[in-house]
Formats: structure tokens, sequence, C-alpha cells
């Protein structure tokens, strides 16, 4: 037996998010059916973390364990011959015995793409969330660093959140514009439930001018959800990356 | 009696092109029907160019004459409502009746989106295309300069070319990194067909080492289209951009 990491990366637009349910195309089913298909064993999939219906990932680790005797670096080549175009796992590895993916995590980067337009844009609309004008990009830039440090993060979480405590650690967050779109680049050692859309909500309800830059202090201090901005669409959101210790 | 400019950006994943062709799905049979639907007229719809199947445009130009009473600046938003949400009209205006979409063109810009990797990478699989590793990036790069100026490109167009003359001017061209993507940016004052996509697939043959950085300068002298790169498959080309005298 040996326990083998993976990364996968998908476009989860037509998946009803990781998690496998009953009756749902879900990321967590296709890949732990083509495993089985490929190796002939039923696993345990474990991902860094669960996301939601429609969200993005492009490299979300995860880990299983197998008696296969097919070459380690190799497992992926032989998922991927029974994955749909839009799940691939782009790499295998075997890891030790005690490596989890979710529990190991020391740091996650997600990204929230968005545009500003009274007209879909059909070139990066499947994976931007279009949002109202007018959108100043200065304003909402200037209030990321607030959301920097040590916060209670309460009042950025939707109900549902299951985490032993609602305390965060932002250690990087930037606003920049690429071509038509802006991207929101979010790094911690972990987040709540929705946490990220919440955060991409906010800050872009600033830039519409719904909530005030000066306020963002206190909103935060607040703790009280009713006074961050909206959560942000699902398919804006990536996860980027997945640090491990 | 007006004429009315509109520009158009497409998702041409779904789409034969951009001709009305019989039993295919065309953006010109889309949005003609579209403004059918909206204006109550059959127009002859004529934009910068024809685009092959699979090609995308951020804001392609068309023009069409209408008696419509709708405000000009608002007739995009009509025709919007009977499109689908791969193709969307970003703005209508009225010009000189003597303008034309195609004829009057002094400059197109093109980009081509492609990533280097023996794995389908499915976020930006729809509008990139996927080349065997490996690809060294400096060395690509290295020759994009020697497709600057007037030259006859006779040697990087398709049978089927059916311009006066093959002799083109490329203002600008420049190959960047975003991401997990190599994006290939040209200006010129015209393409012929297939231009673009033989260009790129030169430049990624050079990085992939199939052709030499420093016979460039002979291949474009030679006139030969067998000794240029294969044609790059159209999902990763877009047109970005048209300018007007």
């Amino acid at each position: 037996m040996k326990r083998i990491k993976i990364i996968i990366q998908f476009l989860g637009t037509n998946y009803s998010g990781w998690q496998i349910q009953p009756e749902q195309k879900t990321v967590q089913g296709e890949v732990t059916e083509a495993i089985f298909q490929a190796l002939g064993e039923r696993v345990d999939l474990q991902s860094s973390g669960r996301t939601d219906a429609g969200v993005h990932a492009l490299a979300m680790p995860a880990h299983f364990d197998t008696n296969t005797k097919i070459n380690s670096g190799n497992i992926y080549k032989a998922i991927n011959a029974y994955l749909p175009e839009d799940i691939k796992v782009l790499s295998s590895e075997e890891v030790k015995e005690d490596f989890h993916a979710r529990f190991d995590v020391v740091e996650k980067t997600y990204e929230y793409h968005f545009y500003a337009s009274n007209v879909r844009l059909p070139y990066i609309d499947m994976t931007s969330a279009r949002i109202s004008t007018p959108f100043d990009y200065e304003t909402a830039k200037s209030v990321c660093e607030y959301f920097i440090g040590i916060h209670d993060f309460v009042g950025f979480c939707s109900a549902g959140n299951q985490t032993a405590t609602t305390i965060r650690n932002i250690r990087k967050i930037g606003l920049k514009k690429e071509g038509e779109k802006y991207v929101l680049s979010v790094t911690g050692d972990g987040f709540l439930y929705n946490m990220v859309r919440i955060i991409a909500g906010t800050i872009i309800e600033v830039g519409q001018g719904k909530i005030k830059a000066q306020d963002l202090p206190s909103i935060i201090e607040s703790k009280d959800r009713a006074r961050a901005g909206k959560t942000a669409e699902p398919r804006g959101l990536v996860l980027k990356n997945v640090k491990y210790k």
C-alpha cells in the first residue's frame, strides 16, 4: 500500500463542486471513478478542501492509498485516460503514509476574477464574474490592505461554516488589472466557508461605491456578516495554489 | 437609412467561423438573425474580416444599414436580447454612410494563446492551444523580430488565400508569458489567410527546436510554405483589435 498525492486542475462550470453527492456530477466523483477505471480500486480520495459548485481549480492537491503496481509518477496518465476534458490530473507522486492533503495544508492561494461591464463578455465569462458598472479600481484596491493579518473573519463566512475557530491569517492580498478583467489574489493559512467570495464581494462593493472605503476596518472588526458585501458568484473563483509543511 | 457600426465579442468554440454557411452555426448567421429579431429587418452584415471555425474575437467590428427608429447607441442592447451567451455586441454607433468595416481597416491586432504541457489544462484550454514540451520560451521570443516590417508573406498563407497581393506590413509582434500560458501578439496592416496561425506555428516550432532560430530570415525570404511551421490550431487565436482610418 502506498499513498499517492495528485494535483488536479478543473473547470468547475459543469460540476456541483468537489464533494460526492447523490445524483450530482462532482469533481471528487469523477476522479474517484477514473481512479477505479485506471487502477481497479475504490479509493477514498481526500482533497485540500471542498470547492463549491461552479468554482475552478488550477492546482488542487488530493491523496489516496493504492496497491497498484503502476509507477507512482505515471499514475496520473492512467487516470487522465478516464477523465472528461474539463478535469485533468497534472501529476502524481508517492508521499509519506501520514501525509494528508487537507490536514497538512499550511497556506492556500485563491484568485477571484471579475469584470465590470453592462454586457456579458463571452471570451472571459466562463471563468470571470460580471459586475455592474461603474467600478473604481483604485478605490477597491486601496482597501485590500485592511484584510491583511490575523482577524476573526466570522463576519466573512456563510452559515454552515464548520471550522473550530473563525480566526484566520491573511498573508497577502492584492488586486490587479489583466486586460479586460480584474484579478484579486488572496493568500492565507486557510479560509472559512465562502470567505474568499465574501471578501471579493466586499471589495467589489467598495469599488462600486456601495460600501465606503473608510468603513472597512470597522466592518472587519464588527464581525457582522450583514455589514460585509454580498457573496460574489462562484464562477470567478479559482484555487490557485496549496502549500504543505 | 443609417449605417451602424457594432463591436462583437464571441467565444468561437461552438461556431463554424464568421461567414454564413448552409446548415452551419456561424457568428454572422447568429448576429444577422438577432438583428432581424430586434429590428425586424434583414440586413447585410459586413465584418472586418472572416474568422475560421473555432477562432474567437474580443472586439470584431461590423456594419449594417437600417431604418430602425431605435437610438443608435442603444441598438446593441436590443440585439443582445436575441443572442446566445457566447456572442454579444459590446456597442453600437451611427457612422458615415460610406464607412466600411472591411475596406476601411488600417490595422489589426491578433493574439495567439498557447501552453506547453503533456496534459490538457482544463482551466485555460477553451481559448488556448496545447503544444508539446519541451518549449524554450526565450528562443521562441528571439525570432519574433524577424517578422517585423514589409515582407511577401506568401510562404505564410494557406491555399485559398484570395488577396490581390501577399505583401503585408507587420508593425508589432511580441511573445510574453502570462501565468501558465504564452501570448503571441501580432499587429499589422492586414493578414493573409491563416497567416497569424502559421506565424504562431512557426514560432512555436522554433521554441520546440523543430525549426532553427537562425533559419528564420531565410525561411521568410524563401516564400516557401513548406519551410514555415504548421498552421497552429484555431482555438488559440483571438482577434483583439481593429483600427480604422
